[in-house]
């Protein structure tokens, strides 16, 4: 067989020729704007010019800071094909884990919305490594800025060729992109994702049985894309030909439904926070959902009961799924089997609840206390991945590297496997709460919670006890509507008949929100802290 | 990232932990036998196991010579799983091509299948490189042969091991499969699958704009598995969990309508005659056909008639795409686009009757008279691919490796690309009528002939002339129904408004039957044999 590499730039250059006619539609600061892909393409080919004319070289970091839109997309492209790298930087880290993850790159050049540039001016003494800063803006004028040198983006393609042919001198595991993990302890970790493990990545999310992209989509990424490369969907809908929506800065459920109504989004991806907003603003409005064919929810478990409100009071599928950062993300899905589709309307939202099987081309063990755990839905363990698009080291960080034993990423979650190869994220081995010897998962209670008509959010931790070495306590939001109505006792009541007596948390608190980390996932280790002040002043 | 190689041992590993419980539908002479793929996968461990205690080693050839059955699959996993390579032989060659190609292979191992003895007991004293022969059968006993030493397939399993481990020292670039060309002229050519062709081919046959093959479909290869791998399908199907149905030797039309009905098959796959045939056995007979999702037809090009037949008198949804041996093979494929759907029903009759466009991961340019040709629909060119699972040469054949220059595998098909980048197939360039400096596509007027519905088939070849050095003469064979009642007159009175008048066949000839290749192509050369004699009498 020919020895062709597996490159990103087959991609674009795909859409460029198959897709031409096929749109981009980008909500910016201004407005709604439409491009064909062949706009985008030659608009990637000048950004690439440009960039080779500011000096970047086969493998230099070039930063993005940005929302999802259009020019965000072109970078997603133009920096991998010209040989470069992508470093998506994660706006919602604080200015120290900025200053720190674009240093740690190296990145030689940011791309920066307009709107985002406080976020850079606050530590560019810090940036040594950065040549030029990029603005990406709608108005035709730079706005005030201490950066320097500093070019605005449109005025760059402008003096660039649309004629520029990307860079054919890529071995398919030189690195394309990266991003930073989200840490809560530490400083950020760098995954590195080569053409190769992006290239994979796309097909797997082409696979019928995963999320079946396909050119017949109209596909909306509200995952940031500067997190995890907005879950590899800008880069699988380019190659397809997929109308791509991207929802800009500041939206909010309401803006989100309006897109999917006025666009015929058929499918759309984010994390739980994100659809149980959409899933209030549904209940508070009408509006119509009849194009969406899937939901691609990820980062943090769906609670069941957001699952069956969609599918049953607003009819839109669910797709439920998994992974991380250092996993491209695509893991697990919750693709039904023929056969479990003729289950129940339980046992099937049960299915569904659970994350679901592995994609082809990945490999998967779960490490309990005595080896690998049966396949039996109980017996838990610490999830371990490998495969072709599964990091295999933190970028210049050897001391955080225990992450990676043997060639298996060993992913920190624990787990539990069924008969039929579906898997359950039970906790983060770090969130699990150990009640005399035993462990207390605080997803499941948390699930539960969730699934209360009453309930908004709900976060179960665990908290330091004399007796049990630790206790689970849950936090609870109330619904804006039953605030105030709902006691503890009413809780309780609801809880009591699903778990074991030893399971049920000591206490049930009331809060206003729960704090969450920069993409939205439960910030456990502040919610444990501010319950320590709380338990000990009560 | 990780650098996990792409090899086939996770495809049947993951039907044997995912999809234990679907099943291979296998009819054999006995009749129909269902295998779980828990069992299959079994069975794969004991002939892998039983190929290593017959002392074959990483590398070594392995031939099959067998129709679509279980037995069969098992081989398609085993040989490469231990490390060999599967070298499926085509039943159809001439005895002097099978006794060369196990030779020019040098296969160390035959499996067989009982009613195939003849083919290689008539050459064993030339198959010098042949340790042993293993008979596939299901009786009990083994048949009278003169092939020695000889073994029994399940008699083998039987004392061999299910818990063997395939080998895990494969990389990604080992060959795993061969297949050799049914060539016309000359020795068949050799062409090696590696691990990594195929695990990249099946993904494809896996995307959704693709054969969107699924767990969900109940697959029937009715393409034999001595030719290109059933097209690839039984691994895709395999690693995906999709139902086989595999429809064994001697298959009727109406055998495979009622395993199509009985089955409730979703996707079969095949070349058009199998297509013209099954058409043929709707139209004498009731079948219950709902399950079909489409009909995957290759080989050859699908006439537009025919397409139209199946879509519109029996709502069966036609898939027409392009590959051949060297390209493992899905090339081409005619996923209409979005904005293509809602073209009238003609437009999209005539899009589905070209090839298609280009499956991701591949290349193509298509090379005219003066260099790359317009993508107007009428420029014509050989194509040429490349791409991951495009061969780059033919095994141990280096004079005809012409096809492979600068990288790039030179098809030897005329093509014309339209504006949306449908390619189709004009001709075989060495099929193309040469007349008065012009070029006529054979394939277009077969195709007009074909659409008529008195004609069952067509095949239009060049016999030499004085003036235009080649002209075009049709041979056409009528259905049972309309024999002796069609005259040559009427069926120009059909083609002259279709096209240029030169373009005319010079005569049209009633045959019986179109000589056909072992895999159901027209034998041109034959025909242009033929036709000599018959135009030199007449």
């Amino acid at each position: 067989m020919m020895q062709t590499p597996l490159t990103m730039t087959q991609m674009i250059t795909r859409a460029e020729k198959y897709f031409a006619k096929k749109h981009v539609v980008s909500r910016t600061s201004s407005g709604i704007h439409r491009f064909t892909y062949k706009e985008i393409a030659k608009r990637t080919r000048r950004l690439a010019h440009s960039l080779e004319k500011l000096g970047i070289k086969k493998g230099d970091r070039v930063g993005t800071l940005a929302w999802n839109h259009h020019r965000h997309l072109e970078a997603y492209f133009a920096i991998p094909c010209s040989g470069a790298v992508l470093h998506t930087i994660n706006i919602r880290l604080s200015p120290q884990h900025i200053a720190f993850i674009i240093h740690h790159a190296e990145d030689q050049v940011l791309l920066i919305d307009a709107d985002l540039i406080p976020l850079i001016e606050n530590c560019q003494s810090q940036l040594s490594t950065v040549k030029a800063y990029i603005i990406m803006t709608d108005d035709d004028k730079l706005p005030e800025t201490s950066l320097t040198p500093v070019y605005h983006y449109e005025r760059l393609l402008e003096e660039a060729s649309e004629e520029y042919e990307f860079c054919e001198d890529i071995d398919e595991n030189d690195p394309a992109g990266m991003c930073y993990t989200s840490a809560t302890t530490g400083n950020p970790k760098g995954v590195v994702y080569s053409h190769r493990g992006i290239v994979l990545h796309s097909m797997a999310l082409g696979l019928a049985d995963s999320t079946a992209l396909s050119e017949k989509d109209i596909a909306m990424p509200v995952v940031p894309m500067f997190h995890v490369n907005a879950w590899g969907l800008p880069f699988a809908a380019t190659w397809f030909g997929t109308t791509l929506v991207l929802p800009g800065p500041y939206f909010t459920p309401k803006i989100l439904a309006q897109l999917i109504e006025s666009e015929r989004v058929t499918v759309t991806a984010g994390v739980p926070t994100i659809w149980l907003g959409l899933l209030k603003e549904l209940e508070k409005k009408s509006y119509n959902m009849s194009s969406l064919r899937g939901i691609l929810c990820g980062g943090a478990a769906a609670p069941k009961g957001m699952i069956k409100a969609f599918e049953k009071k607003h009819n839109i599928p669910f797709m439920h799924a998994y992974g991380m950062t250092e996993t491209s993300p695509l893991a697990v899905i919750s693709t039904l089997k023929s056969y479990q589709e003729e289950q129940s309307e339980e046992e099937r939202f049960d299915l569904k609840a659970k994350q679901g099987i592995l994609v082809p081309c990945l490999e998967m063990k779960v490490i309990g206390k005595n080896g690998e755990v049966q396949w039996n839905g109980i017996e838990m363990g610490e999830l371990a991945i490998r495969g072709p698009w599964i990091a295999s080291e933190y970028f210049k960080d050897e001391c955080t590297n225990k992450a990676f034993r043997d060639g298996w990423l060993y992913t920190g979650d624990v787990v539990t496997v069924d008969e039929e190869g579906f898997l359950k994220i039970v906790d983060r081995t770090k969130d699990l709460i150990k009640s005399g010897g035993e462990w207390i998962s605080s997803v499941d209670i948390e699930n539960v919670l969730m699934a209360y008509e009453t309930v908004f959010e709900a976060a179960v931790v665990a908290v330091p006890h004399e007796k049990w070495q630790e206790r689970p306590v849950a936090c609870v939001v109330l619904k804006d509507e039953f605030k105030g109505k709902v006691t503890k006792e009413e809780l309780y009541e609801f809880l009591s008949p699903q778990f074991a007596k030893w399971w049920l948390p000591d206490d049930i608190i009331f809060m206003d929100e729960i704090p969450k980390t920069s993409v939205g996932k439960f910030l456990k280790r502040t919610l444990r802290d501010e319950l320590q002040s709380y338990l000990q002043k009560n």
